[in-house]
Formats: C-alpha cells, sequence, structure tokens
C-alpha cells in the first residue's frame, strides 16, 4: 500500500481536475490511499481509499514562495508537505506555486543528509519515445561542480529507479562535445564525474542532441536546465504556429493541413514536457512531486502515478544510502 | 565600394560553394570587391573585381583553434584577417573552424578599445518572420555582468545598424520575467541594464518567448546563448523526425504527408538558424563574419551580404565610439 497525500488547491483548473485525478487513481490502483487536502465544501469524492483535511489558507500562484510557506500555516500546500514531514504519507503531489512547493519541500520536508542542494528533475520527450531523465531544472540556479556531481548521482538512481533503466548512461550538457569544453562550471563538473565509478558517465551532450536518445540522464545546473525547458516548451509553441501560418496560405495545403490538424496537434504536445507528468523535487527526505500549473486531469493523474512508483521502489530509501558517500 | 577578404578553404563543401557564393554576390552588388584566400589551383573564378592570393596552409575543423592561428601563417583563414588588420578590406567571411575565427579575431584583427570580451552574434528567426538578435552564442562562456552589459550595448547597435530597426528592445534572457529572478550572473546585469540610458531595456525574457517577436535584442552569456542554439537547431530536427515516423503510420496522413512534405521541410529548416546567413563576432575593430560549416552556396551569399551591410552602415565606427562609455 502506497498512500499519498495530494494538495487539492494547487494549479490553474483545481480543485476540478484534481479531484477528477485522484478519483481515477484510486479506481485504477487498489494499493493506493490518498489525504487530499483543501477545502471540504469543495470536495464531493467518496471513496473509502480517499480522505479529504480541511484547510483555510490557499497558497496563490502570485505568493512570494518562502514568505507563504513561512506564513500560511493552515494551507493545503504546508499541511500536505508536513504529512510527508511526519511519515503520515509516502510522497505528496501538488500543481501549485512551483516555488512555494519547492520551499516545503526544504523547510517542511527537508533535505537527505548529504544532499547540498535538491533538483528539480524531469522527463524529457526524445524521438524514439523512451524520454530522458534531465535535472536541474530550477531548483538551484547558482549551482556549483559538485552540486551537478550530485545532480547526477540522483538523476541516476531515478532513471533506475522509476524508469527501469538497470545501467543509465549519465551525460553532462555543454557546449561541445569533446572533454575540454565549456565554461569553468562544466569543466570541473566534467573532471569530478570522470573519475567517479557511481555511475556511468559517457561524457558531455549538446544541447541539439537531448531529443536523439544518446544518453538517459542529462545533467546541468539549474539556470541552464530552466532555460532548455522552456526554450523546448516555447520552439513546440512557436513552430506550431508557423507550421498553421504557413501550411493554410495554399488550397492544396488547406486540404492536407485538415486532415493531419489533430496529429500535428498532438506531436506539437510531445514536445511538452508538461505532458509528462510532472517534474520531481530530489534530494529531500520524502517524495514531493510537482504538476505543471495548467494541468489536466490526464497530466495530474500520471503525476499521481509518478508519486506512487517512487514511493513503490523506495526512492528516498535509495538515495539516502548513496549521497552519504558525495557529501561535503 | 565595400572590399571584403573571403576564406576560400573554410567549411564541408569548400571551395565549391564558396566560390559559387562570390560569384553570384560581384554579380548582384555592382560596390562590392571581393579577395579571395586559398589556394589558387582550385579557383577558376574570373571576374574584375575578384582576386585572388595564393595560401598553401589549411585550418581544419579538428584544429586546437590558439595553436591554428599562432602556427599556420600561411592558412587563408590567418592570412585573410590580417588584411582586415592592416585596413586592407573593410571585412571577412569564413565557414572554417569557429573557434579559430574567434582566435583570428581576437589575435589579429584585435579587441576595439574599451570591448571586455567580443561576442558572436545570430539573428534567430520568430514566429512574426521578422528575426530577433540574440547574443552571446559562444565567443565568452564565463561571461560576468558587465560583459552582458557590454553585449547588450553591441546587439543594440547591431539591432540598429544591420536590421535597421530605430529603437530596438533589448531584454536579458532569464528564468522568469519577474525583475529579481535569475541567478547572481542575470540579476547583476539587470541592475545593470536597468539603470542605463544607452538603450531601452525592456527587462526579463524566458525560454519560451525568444520566437515570439517580444525583443528586438535579447542578451545572455556565451554558454546559455549556445546552448540555446543548439538544443533550438535540435528541436526543429528532432521534431521534424517525430513529424516524419507518426504522419506516415496511417494511409489517410501518408497521402497528406506527402503533399505537405517540402512544406514541412522548409519550415524545420526556418527554424535552423543556420540558414539565417551566418553570425558576427562583435567587439572587433573589424568585421568578422562566420558562415555555418554545413553552409550551401545560398547561406555562405547571405553571409557575405550581412558582411557588406555592416561594412556600409559602419557598424565598427558605431560601436567604437560607443563603447568606449563601458570601459572598465
Amino acid at each position: 500500500m502506497v498512500k499519498l497525500a495530494v494538495d487539492m488547491m494547487g494549479g490553474d483548473d483545481a480543485p476540478h481536475i484534481v479531484l477528477e485525478a485522484v478519483e481515477k487513481a484510486v479506481q485504477d490502483f487498489d494499493d493506493l490511499e490518498i489525504i487530499l487536502f483543501g477545502d471540504e465544501k469543495q470536495c464531493h469524492l467518496n471513496h473509502p481509499r480517499v480522505e479529504i483535511r480541511h484547510t483555510t489558507e490557499e497558497i496563490s500562484m502570485e505568493d512570494e514562495p518562502v514568505r507563504a510557506i513561512k506564513r500560511k500555516k493552515d494551507s493545503s500546500m504546508v499541511r500536505m508537505a508536513e504529512a510527508v514531514k511526519n511519515g503520515e504519507v509516502d510522497g505528496c503531489v501538488s500543481a501549485g506555486n512551483t516555488g512555494a512547493l519547492m520551499s516545503a519541500g526544504l523547510f517542511i520536508v527537508g533535505r537527505l543528509p548529504g544532499v547540498a542542494r535538491p533538483a528539480l528533475v524531469v522527463t524529457l520527450p526524445t524521438v524514439s519515445g523512451k524520454g530522458v531523465v534531465f535535472l536541474d531544472v530550477g531548483a538551484n540556479a547558482d549551482a556549483k561542480a559538485d552540486h551537478l556531481y550530485q545532480n547526477a548521482v540522483l538523476g541516476h538512481i531515478y532513471a533506475q529507479k522509476l524508469r527501469d533503466i538497470a545501467e543509465p548512461r549519465v551525460a553532462l550538457l555543454n557546449i561541445g562535445t569533446e572533454d575540454k569544453k565549456g565554461n569553468s562550471l562544466t569543466k570541473e563538473a566534467f573532471r569530478l564525474m570522470s573519475e567517479t565509478d557511481q555511475f556511468k558517465f559517457t561524457g558531455n551532450i549538446e544541447a541539439k542532441s537531448i531529443m536523439e536518445d544518446e544518453a538517459d540522464v542529462i545533467v546541468t545546473d539549474g539556470f541552464t536546465g530552466n532555460i532548455v525547458l522552456k526554450n523546448l516548451e516555447g520552439t513546440a509553441r512557436s513552430f506550431g504556429k508557423i507550421l498553421k501560418n504557413d501550411l493554410l496560405s495554399s488550397l492544396k495545403n488547406k486540404l492536407a493541413a485538415l486532415v493531419l490538424k489533430n496529429d500535428i496537434k498532438r506531436i506539437a504536445k510531445q514536445l511538452d514536457y508538461s505532458e509528462y507528468g510532472g517534474s520531481v523535487l530530489l534530494g529531500l527526505d520524502g517524495i514531493v512531486v510537482k504538476a505543471h500549473g495548467s494541468s489536466n486531469a490526464k497530466a495530474f493523474y500520471s503525476a499521481i502515478r509518478q508519486a506512487k512508483i517512487a514511493g513503490e521502489t523506495k526512492i528516498v530509501e535509495n538515495m539516502r544510502a548513496k549521497v552519504g558517500d558525495t557529501d561535503e
């Protein structure tokens, strides 16, 4: 049995899509229990494995993260994180304010011993459809080389446990594939990763190869990772617009485009990481999954599913055992 | 009259595509003179405004940049850069080894007084088709805040002169649009740019908005800029593959895809910055244009055209006048 805490109030379409996703999840998985945190008046869900805990405050997308976590003690997000902290649940899922969720993870759930900085991980789409583990996408914008090294350790375990890859190929995102390429940060991180036997380091990878299935885990700092993630999202969207404008400019194309319309839309969506079920904050003493703020019920459902697998595969326990080795 | 030096030997398909591009350029522009540097035996071009200077060495894509520039004194690239340095030509164009060309710029052509670090600038495609000036894409991988500030000054002048925008909107690439977002580098650069009246600073821009025509100049450091550039290139390519695999999986799609095939290919190419005529090394005491290594004749032609406009609009003289203000 896996028990998860879910933030009913976070995200653009909460609580509607959250409740829909939770309902489907407990129907699909007999071994899943959920505690919903939020306004009980808005919850009409009635299921033996779903419990509702009433909260009176909400953290909005505009709230300053650290302040919100420190002050809004009866918010759904804070109460949910406390349930992880005190061991009542195995993990939690929220589509709310990303910064606030990271602060809740850091200040309430707490870091694993030996973890200098938690990292936010996503699975990016690849050409084969397999996907690639990519971190950090924004938890630590001013990373040092040993943080990147630790990201590699965390990403390695994540790929083993959640993506079921026995020996993940770990690569470092860089501005050239040659060993000596990069800025001072990646050069030093390359050196650290080359000398380890904690994971299989395959060297530098360029941003043009991210989706080409050349690695199972790609490591970068939180600034660069966030830029890449949003660039990918933006390129998919802008590409879609250009395609649309262009294809509709002639009659023969107009007819053909009509046939392909839904397919093209679906493929553009494949490039949108938000469809891949959310990101996970790694390095904490508990499972914290962030669903995209604009999640629909399907995306939120897959975030719940991800938290459930993380619980079953004991990802936190695995990380606790491994990161001690990389302590500063 | 504008006089340019052209590296006949650089690039994957040299000298063939270089000669084709040069021939078309002198035909199209009556006020253009070209000195070609390379192996005279391979040059069959005969035109009153094209002169050939024989060189005996070549710098390959594999050569270590600084070493190649220092040792291969009779290479087409070194001789071309010397022609810029001694004022014989207004600028130069090469599709050869990027690092070597940057070194030739730095050590032979030399920096403008007051420029701490040169920057490599490209024009990225946008949804409207207008394009956006983007720098630095790889000249300075370990940038400081005042380097970013100087990139803004250089990009501003470039947009005015080469893209004919009277008052370019200059934005800083960052991981959020709010004023206080970012890593320590972008926070400090934001502060410097906010306090200036040298250009119109419009604040932070996210990577998902790069192609959305929200700015005319986007400033970043050489590491991040290179990652974005290659990510864009890779996304276009990977998107094309996914599209192809996917569309060809059903008969109705197969027929429709056949109609659209060339259009889709052309649009994917729009996302490939290499089609945009090359990048320019800014901050040097002369015009240095880098055509993409895999340039075809059309792309090399547009790199020549860009160098010609840069010469006509006196971009170097303009920068010399402005960057004194930002001297450290």
